[in-house]
């Protein structure tokens, strides 16, 4: 039996054409209104990453969220547009069927990926002390209103969601470990998907569960497949926190770190919301 | 005489085909091997803002260099990919004919733009307390190796590009106060220029003055008309960090607010580096 992640991003080639590709949306991963972001995400990746002239390693992926996907088969587009010695960049696109048959892309993004060579590095943004995993209470997921959420483990280190929505909430910053609740080892796809699991920082901020839907997320990939291996199914610590709330959006920064310390991705949202 | 950063984005419509613009590169604005690259970015924003069937005002872009360009004419398409009842998603690309007259996208993007509205608002990013800009001496940038830097009135508070090349760097911030050298009022496009304003962190960080360019750039506006009215011919106070060195690549975080405390633009890119 496949993990439900690779259920969910499952993709077949759709007739000759190499950047042509048809999933079908997954209901382990459902949100309110359509699959959970984090694996529509995952699923444009999932093009790129199986796409016969793919050259290197994913290095940053941007993905807008045009409209709901619906129930059923999607087609996937990724188009690398150039080409370079050790460098390729790519457009996006996940389009469906309406009610007459006309094709409407609900998705668009881009992408780009890299051969990485090793190099001097450094890190400028260390992970933050908190209790080792084991020590966190894990968060009671079952039954969630929302199928996707069930599909993670979460241990909320501090900023978990208000308890009261009394519109008292101070900040907007979350501290959880997080990792897939069936175990499978870390990749490109399932770390684009966990840089969408964090709940919408206005409800934090304001202890108040308004509407609120991401727009646009890019996540930046600072992994290569040994760093990946060396996360394997362990915890990820995950932080975000929102920046500037305003005029019906607000952004989202936020970061994933291995247990060991290394910080593998980092990731930014502008998310609607109302009122 | 118009203002030089409105020469660099002037565009004309290409025909008949609302998508389509034509533009020419500036020489006020080069940098090493192409255009500054944020300049590159506020063209994309630019065919949006032109575009007769545009919805309401930018609220994210993500801009791609794929290639450099070169002296002389490109092309923009800007294609309004999904108009929804208050939002809109765009696709964007540059592109130039090669020595054999085929045309090559050396730019790709994306934009989300939307009526905004007055609604609740927070900031969770205070503007860092600072010298007060006209206490900060200006940074003699003429005559610069780049023309763009020359555009701009740049006032560095801390974390200049560092004086002695010595490899001796520990820290990736920098924080300047900085505008149009010649005033122009803030606008979105402007703002998105200068959201590329700084150099790369990687020279701060390692006091070696390593090969680097930007290779995506998001940013995120927190502006309305109103807010940008209201910077007017004001200093921005900007301020970049990188968080993670790895593999060749690093990501930088950026914001920029107003002299009175207003955070207008949050902005991150990713930047290829050598060795």
């Amino acid at each position: 039996m496949p993990h439900p992640l690779d259920r969910a991003l499952a993709l077949q080639p759709e007739g000759t054409h190499p950047d042509l590709f048809v999933g079908t949306s997954s209901p382990d991963y459902w949100n309110m209104v359509g699959p959970f972001g984090g694996t529509t995400a995952a699923t444009l990746l999932q093009a790129v990453l199986q796409h016969p002239q793919r050259l290197g390693l994913p290095v940053s992926i941007t993905a807008n969220y045009a409209a709901a996907l619906t129930e059923g088969a999607f087609r996937v587009r990724a188009t690398p547009v150039r080409t370079n010695r050790s460098t390729q960049h790519w457009t996006l696109e996940i389009a469906q069927p309406d009610a007459n048959g006309e094709w409407q892309v609900n998705t668009t993004g881009t992408a780009f990926t890299a051969l990485r060579r090793e190099t001097w590095g450094a890190s400028d943004l260390a992970m933050p002390q908190v209790r080792p995993a084991r020590e966190v209470p894990r968060l009671d997921t079952g039954p969630a209103k929302v199928a996707w959420v069930s599909q993670y483990e979460m241990r909320p280190v501090r900023g978990g969601i208000p308890a009261r929505w009394d519109g008292g909430g101070t900040h907007s910053e979350s501290l959880l470990w997080v990792r897939d609740a069936q175990p499978r080892p870390l990749d490109f796809v399932s770390l684009t998907a966990l840089s969408d699991v964090f709940y919408p920082r206005v409800w934090l901020r304001r202890a108040t569960p308004v509407p609120a839907g991401t727009v646009s997320i890019t996540t930046y990939f600072h992994a290569n497949e040994a760093d990946l291996a060396a996360a394997g199914t362990g915890y990820l610590l995950g932080r975000a926190v929102g920046q500037q709330f305003r005029h019906g959006y607000f952004d989202q920064s936020a970061q994933l770190w291995i247990e060991a310390g290394a910080l593998l991705a980092t990731s930014n949202q502008i998310v609607y919301y109302k009122e």
